[in-house]
């Protein structure tokens, strides 16, 4: 009985995620929230301000998951193309959407009204919904399977929030952390063997250095709780008749 | 005179990066330090430990690309595939480099020998050259234009010292930044006729909300000085004429 699992891709827009100057925290907040709704984050792509590089990764991603995501570009200025990208890739016009203008004339009926430059942010491709902005002015925009959502992780945030529910998703995937004060390659073994007795879990063990010493977190990943905790246990009694002192929960 | 610019693509490896569970930090450190190896990073992918999507990530990214990184999944345990994706991807075999297993054998002499699974981190595509790691036991892996490098941000961070000035680039990007506290709707226009007056120039408008204002920072690159700087004097000249008080430097 195997279950369907749905999948999406992300494409993080923006010359300063490339540039270094500025750190995404997107990627993150956006595979925990899709972590949630059930569905696996399979692939991002940072790609610069170029509307042909838009196109190009969110078409390769549309094809190949259930949604895709965008962060980043659907703001008022001319680096601002996601919308003419995503329009591009899905071969729609854009247009101006009469609720997006709306919304916008209220926001900025005291802050100078609509300028053209503001105007900008109520273009979507023909066919779009609305995400709704509580944060700002300037909604996210869904049509067919591509999410174009704020590039500014707070609005991300509430526009993430906005489509809590909305997608159709899997079982979520859960994990339980296993941590050692011991360096993985002394337990590879061990993980090894686990993982090979419990074919429904994952097992990534992540290695760290702190305070001067070595460890490692092991963290199981399953979709099944029972499998979860199966092989959890199984991990557990492999470390610790091996002599190796283990945290449950992770260090 | 148009100049050769130099680019490189970024494989991010790792499933706790797409579940959420783990922040990137390799995506930053290596955009930044490409930059000032005159080096543009013009894609990054995050994939799953799974072969052949980094077989295809690989691919991808080193055909279209000067040189390709990978961060992650060369350490000793089960889900440390790099190296074997690495390999399928430019159709060679994996040996065990002598260097990497001598390095290896000093390095775990004290520490209860090279067993097995630290066996694995001396293997290596055939034809490879090893990057040091004065941090850690296990080198970094260059072979044709790909490097092989770990996945814990301050092991990273040895190896891209070790690579430091060995990577063939053009003129550094260079940037100076400009900020407002002013929604950058309100200065749309003006970034962008000084943009197209300064062709060899981009600027990038990046929002934020910070103490409760709202703010931007226009940050304007370009590969010469004279032009970064011509650029910078006509936005703050822009500025000020439209009657935006402005912080060199950025905010």
């Amino acid at each position: 009985m195997s279950e369907r699992i749905y999948t999406a891709g992300l494409v993080v827009i923006g010359d300063e995620i490339l540039s270094g100057r500025t750190h995404d925290k997107n990627i993150a907040q956006v595979a925990s929230w899709l972590q949630v709704q059930g569905i696996r984050l399979a692939e991002v792509r940072v790609v610069p301000d170029v509307i042909e590089r838009i196109v190009e990764a969110v078409n390769a991603l549309r094809e190949a998951n259930d949604y895709v995501f965008t962060t980043g570009g659907i703001g008022p200025t001319h680096d601002d193309i996601t919308v003419d990208a995503v329009a591009k890739a899905l071969g729609v016009p854009v247009i101006v959407h009469p609720k997006a203008r709306a919304i916008l004339e209220t926001y900025y009926a005291d802050k100078g009204g609509l300028t053209d430059a503001r105007l900008r942010m109520a273009r979507v491709p023909e066919g779009a919904e609305l995400i709704a902005n509580r944060m700002s002015g300037a909604p996210g925009i869904r049509i067919a399977n591509v999410h174009l959502m704020a590039g500014v992780p707070h609005i991300t945030a509430g526009m993430l929030d906005a489509l809590t529910g909305t997608l159709k998703g899997g079982k979520p995937l859960i994990s339980e952390t296993v941590g050692c004060w011991t360096p993985e390659s002394e337990v590879a073994d061990i993980l090894r063997q686990v993982e090979q007795a419990h074919a429904s879990c994952q097992i990534g063990s992540y290695p760290f250095f702190r305070d001067g010493r070595v460890g490692a977190n092991f963290v199981v990943r399953s979709t099944d709780e029972g499998e979860l905790k199966s092989c959890v246990d199984s991990l557990c009694d492999g470390l610790a008749s091996a002599g190796f002192e283990f945290t449950p929960g992770g260090i």
